[in-house]
């Protein structure tokens, strides 16, 4: 293996078979962009389909819109197109809302289904917000949560057995990268008769997901990040089709009622996912995610993860190569196949460096203390803008 | 006073003081919207709003927008302007999530605020929803529901005391357009010590509320209706500032947390009405409805809800005039102070009538088997609009 340049990243540019994707992508102008992981950019259809949905659906057809317009059931349409990538079949997956209150809404039902267990596992390190939820939830349920690092998730499932009612974490550590097995977890959660919810946050849109396979009972993630769905685009919620008799969760509404128009004050949920749709949909929001999802009708998963690795790969290569001695360490593991779609450095003086690089027009983020997070969004991002980016970290430190 | 006629209806519009806000809105040629108390019509500066947000903003600024625009305080800066029509000081409410999400969220928090009472009051007849997540609270917290007429429901406060936690209602009923004394019933709420949690869907940017000084304690509302915010647009949350350092929710998400950055897996709120934030907002319909709301700053509510009231009394007299014999039935009050800003006519064939009048461009819409509702958005509704309306259920019977 050549030491990683600048003619290397120009020759793996010319032969990706996915650089033609970056013209579907309205990036400024002298900006490398390693923070789709956090806020995908903007897809150059979602302008205009957003401004007809304004003008020509609601302007013109006013409330008729839920109905000629076929609105009523977008949380449905767009939620099979976000399942699509998951690996789920039609019916499973609904978007709408938020990733915490999907997770809420699940983390309750998924407990529900086993009343007489007890503990709620939760991956150590979380997202923060998955850990305020799930100590909710174990309030208003009665439930011990356990915090349990991912690499002994699997094992504790088998220690503490048939007292495990939910397991929930991440399928990306949204700090290091690391990758974790859905897979297995959720087959160690189902060997004692725990139900699995995980967070795709930082998997959707990156990686080849293949959540029916995988036995995956619930599933929650946002659509801003590798989906570039927008600023607070919709939340997705998936539930396995196994379960859709069975669940009985805490956030109600009439989108998801059995007979929504009758405007019973009884609740009888909907056959299907449907029953996880709550209030009125944010459409405007949500048909923004619709045409950002067009760039993904045009390529396979199966490319996106093979060239997000070999982005990262190409990364930690440069960064072994060039960054010897300035005081950086690799936090994301070097194996691909427990990476997902970013690379995480640590180094002391983070924040002053990302500082640095912004002036370089490199945009990536910071998590405090001393966490620098790149990501890799396979569609906009170029061999080149990894060795931009590495070059310049060497003259920042 | 002189049988209403189309040149009463015209000599109205000529003197009347917000005829020119109709210019602000996008209405379809030749229709007459009568619905926007269920989906408010478009003004026109939302899409050029909404597309700076997508294209200025995100597009170029990318991960920045959060900080460098403003864009994480959004939902508190959107909420003032909510909270002015709603009678509330600043920093009392909040927008995102939807109506259904922020009531779960603070039926339980009122309740809580009440650990030793057992009941929680609903109105009977009230936004099917409000009864499912009640049923949902009630069940979470070990509560019994009862369902009250709103007309019993002071007497029914004084009755039962000290056993009720919480009254939640609309301020306006969704079906009649009767409207409800938010005062006199949020003090007998608080003559036995209950919390009042009003809905308040139908009320925001009809009528002049007085939140603040009707001691509301809590109070949750959609901005799609009467605010013009579009399909599906951000709900929003009030809470009295007495209630802040008290306010204890299922829904706790680390945008509500008081060092969000800090990424601690301990949920300690912020102080404030920013503790009823929850997950990423979706700031693009929160920005369409930012742009929707300038139309609220030229205007008094005083205005807007004179106007509203005189459009209800020319339509109840004209229906005198000239529906007599043809079935109808008003549902709505007749008294000025005891409605809403929209007027419900029964008829058998309320379903039959709605598309004769779709015929004729109108639209209003119908809740079943035979209620036909019409609301009155003041910024663009005329006189004559709710003649033409009145002469074509004429002609349709």
């Amino acid at each position: 293996m050549p030491t990683p340049s600048r003619e290397t990243a120009e020759r793996l540019d010319r032969t990706d078979p996915l650089a033609a994707m970056r013209t579907r992508f309205s990036l400024p102008e002298g900006v490398v962009y390693l923070d789709g992981n956090s806020l995908g950019a903007l897809s150059v259809g979602v302008p205009a389909a957003v401004r007809t949905a304004i003008v020509e659906n609601w302007g013109q057809h006013l409330i008729n819109v839920w109905t000629d317009d076929g609105w009523w059931d977008v949380p449905l349409r767009v939620g099979d197109r976000v399942g699509h990538l998951l690996g789920a079949r039609a019916g499973q997956t609904v978007v709408g809302d938020s990733t915490s209150v999907h997770l809420f809404n699940v983390l309750t039902a998924a407990a529900r289904l086993r009343p007489d267990r007890r503990l709620l596992l939760v991956e150590e390190g979380g997202f923060p917000t998955n850990h305020y939820l799930a100590a909710s939830v174990a309030r208003i349920l009665g439930l011990e949560v356990r915090r349990i690092p991912m690499p002994d998730m699997a094992s504790t499932l088998r220690r503490l057995g048939e007292r495990v009612a939910v397991v929930t974490a991440g399928a990306v550590d949204y700090r290091t990268g690391e990758l974790w097995d859905v897979r297995a977890v959720t087959a160690a959660a189902h060997d004692v008769g725990a139900v699995a919810v995980w967070d795709l946050c930082h998997a959707v849109g990156a990686l080849q997901l293949t959540l029916d396979a995988d036995g995956v009972d619930f599933a929650v993630g946002c659509s801003y990040k590798f989906l570039s769905g927008g600023p607070g685009a919709p939340g997705f919620v998936y539930a396995a089709r196994r379960h859709h008799g069975g669940i009985d969760q805490p956030l109600c509404g009439w989108h998801g009622h059995a007979e929504p128009f009758a405007m019973v004050p009884d609740y009888e949920p909907t056959t299907g996912i449907g029953r996880l749709r709550v209030g009125s949909p944010n459409i405007l929001s949500m048909l923004a995610l619709d045409a950002a999802l067009d760039v993904f009708d045009d390529v396979e998963m199966a490319a996106v993860r093979e060239k997000n690795l070999a982005l990262g790969d190409f990364f930690i290569e440069a960064a072994d190569a060039h960054l010897a001695g300035c005081g950086f360490e690799l936090v994301t593991p070097r194996r691909g196949d427990r990476r997902g779609s970013q690379v995480t450095l640590r180094h002391p003086e983070a924040e002053k460096i990302m500082r640095a690089l912004n002036q370089h027009g490199i945009i990536g983020d910071v998590r405090p203390p001393s966490l620098l997070r790149f990501g890799f969004n396979s569609l906009y991002i170029s061999y080149t803008d990894i060795f931009t980016v590495v070059e310049a970290l060497r003259s920042c430190t």
